[in-house]
């Protein structure tokens, strides 16, 4: 019953692998260094070793933490599934796919996975992962990747009809960009240089084959690419119809390591609202911050509110971040009146610059919005859907170069995504966050 | 993030703590050395290290296996309680409790548990969890022991009233019972030992005070004792109903380690059977066992038995196993006619020398019957029902000291449920055995 085989090492693989995917699925920004995340209802934390432009992230040990943060546990593989399935299950609405009762979890696929030593839920083909694993050093890597392109990935696209989606998960992110992050990881390539010389052949072939242009510069234009997703989304399932365990992932968008980033958005415009509505930034005046912190602050601690916006702080704190965000590029909070009385609380951002950006294909004019209707009394009767229409409108008058305005409301807030809804935005999809599922919501440029 | 704690170490004591109750609660005997079982889709290996009499075994590292049986993985606890949750959901009926959308299970219970450094699902009382700990050699045992018997199991046990199970789970088997294996386990004491001390402590307290005897005499005469099982039963939950973590432990019987044994059970008799029924012993004859071997190989080959016995095997290991039998104290396999036409296979046994032993308070004169209906055309219609009316009848007839004749059909053997129901057998709950959890059926002395 002995073996010569690192068998922890193999259990702080695995956890790393379902580790890697639920940050990129829940869209985490991951830097060197400490990591805290709360999973379902495990607090854990790990120490960040290397972080990778692919997500092909390096961890240490990974711990349970206690509620004072100290580690409890090495946080195993089957509880990190269960706990990524627990929070998966509760972001997705009760009558979800992932909720069926015959839906399965990844502890399921990993109790099958673990006989057959299989490491990852979304494994690459065995020829890629041969790749990786043999390739010793950076110019190798660099004759890999090039013979690669020419010989793969070249006649596939001139090939190629039809989804890009499909065509980029299946050409390119569960392709080159994977192994570009298994080497980067083992330490044989910088994977930014890599990454740099198959922007450059991309290029060339766009160049020579016209044909090919949509598909390889939406690869190399798009903020966002086309993955896998097989630990959180409402439509994931991990047994067939027959029972049998088998993931059956989706798709989401993820940050494209290929992209060389948008031109400068510019600031966050004010509308002017029609129909009754005023909108004026927040003003923060005097030691207390004045009458305009003391309504948000009020607002933000009424129970509607609260239970959506999960900021009911005092008083000192909203000031702080409404000087903050007055302060900085990101955000502009304002209240919008309606008929001269003061009701509700916006904050209209710039895509760019918020963590939206990591979710979808945005430009860097798009513009988004957060919404708080702070009377009670002005709830409901159309309100909020007169007011998101307005401030939509508003927006794309006062930015000429803005084509779309955004939301994302939690998919457990119906009223919100209806709201958004009857006001004209329509629902493109849902995205990961951390800490909630949205319903991703556009309000496109007529 | 580091720790001075041993994390991994943590993660096996949790890991044998839930390896101990699916041991227990499966009835699967112990004994030191290699150990594989099967729980769910795992295939497992550990080495005994220590076997317990009161179930508190030690393990070395409990590895997962491949196909091949070589370790693959650390079994963590995570994994551990999935495996028994799918395993236990899949031993009893779908509309079990267990089996409710909203049960929750063990790995629920994890999840909640290891943040709070709790090991156990079924934990000891703090107090006694304390005891366990400190006492430091077998001397401070013995005299903890006699001042527990003194002071709190007496003073308990004369003011008992009613329910026998349910005392002798407080009183003992979560009691004391449990603070000897720990004990044990921990080296402080020979369990065996301190169990002498208990019967002889427990004998003084019947004699000197009559009014507690009929409890006290259950725990020294009764070959099983009531216990909480928290993984493996139909009625098991864990999450309460308003959703909350919360295990719900159900009660099961598990062998007495005070019991001194019974007395020796008489060999099985050969019973009489009337209405048109003949039963004959199995005939092994000639090199290749003769035709009554090659009768129940083609019955237990025809796939209606196969999938309830699991024993579709080559003639040799049939010709093996029968000679075997009789050559045995065990069981007498035996072949049934009907009309004085050959239908059935029969093994009648003493329980006390059977695996049933251990799942229930059993009497040495106790009788056991396994039934196979070889002949598809005989099958319905009443007869096998009948058949087990003249079997159980015959039995009782045949051993005059006999009281009990006892099955265990599958729970998910409906056929066979509901034939010894209406042979006049009554089901007294539902046992965990290796494999599989049978339905008790009893048929009392008229």
């Amino acid at each position: 019953m002995t073996s010569g085989v690192d068998l922890p090492g193999q259990s702080h693989q695995r956890a790393s692998a379902l580790l890697r995917r639920w940050l990129a699925e829940t869209h985490t920004p991951v830097v060197e260094g400490p990591l805290r995340l709360t999973v379902g209802a495990l607090r854990l934390g790990t120490e960040v070793g290397y972080s990778s432009p692919t997500g092909a992230h390096g961890f240490g040990t990974i711990h349970v933490l206690d509620d004072s943060g100290e580690p409890v546990a090495v946080a195993d593989p089957a509880l990190l599934a269960a706990a990524c399935s627990a929070d998966a299950r509760a972001r997705a609405l009760p009558d979800a796919p992932i909720n069926s009762a015959d839906a399965g979890s990844p502890v399921d696929w990993l109790m099958r996975a673990l006989p057959r030593r299989e490491f990852d839920p979304l494994a690459l083909s065995e020829e890629l992962v041969a790749v990786a694993r043999s390739v010793s050093d950076a110019d190798e890597a660099r004759r890999w990747l090039a013979a690669h392109v020419e010989g793969r990935l070249l006649p596939a696209v001139l090939g190629w009809e039809g989804d890009v989606a499909a065509a980029t998960v299946e050409l390119l992110t569960r392709g080159p960009l994977a192994v570009i992050g298994l080497l980067g990881r083992r330490g044989v390539v910088h994977e930014g240089d890599l990454l740099a010389e198959l922007r450059k052949w991309l290029g060339g072939v766009a160049e020579a084959h016209p044909g090919s242009a949509s598909l390889v510069e939406h690869w190399l234009a798009s903020s966002t690419l086309t993955d896998l997703a097989v630990l959180n989304g409402s439509d994931l399932r991990y047994r067939s119809n027959t029972g049998e365990v088998q993931i059956q992932p989706v798709r989401f968008e993820a940050p494209n390591p290929l992209w060389s980033g948008a031109a400068e958005a510019p600031g966050v415009p004010i509308p002017v609202l029609g129909g009754g509505w005023s909108l004026r930034p927040v003003e923060v005046v005097g030691s207390d911050g004045g009458p305009d912190v003391a309504l948000v602050h009020r607002w933000m601690n009424a129970e509607h509110v609260a239970v959506n916006w999960n900021q009911a702080w005092p008083v000192a704190q909203w000031h702080e971040e409404l000087a903050g965000q007055l302060g900085g590029q990101h955000s502009v909070p304002c209240i919008v009146g309606l008929d001269g009385r003061d009701v509700a609380y916006l904050e209209l951002y710039r895509v760019q610059r918020d963590k939206l950006a990591r979710c979808y294909s945005h430009d860097p004019h798009d513009l988004g919005v957060h919404i708080a209707i702070g009377e009670p009394d002005a709830i409901g009767r159309g309100v909020g859907s007169a007011l998101l229409r307005a401030v939509a409108d508003g927006l794309l008058d006062a930015d000429r170069d803005c084509r779309r305005v955004v939301a994302e409301p939690n998919v457990h807030n119906g009223a919100s995504v209806g709201a958004f809804g009857k006001a004209g935005f329509s629902r493109s999809g849902e995205i990961g966050l951390p800490g909630k599922n949205s319903a991703l919501m556009i309000f496109e440029r007529g």
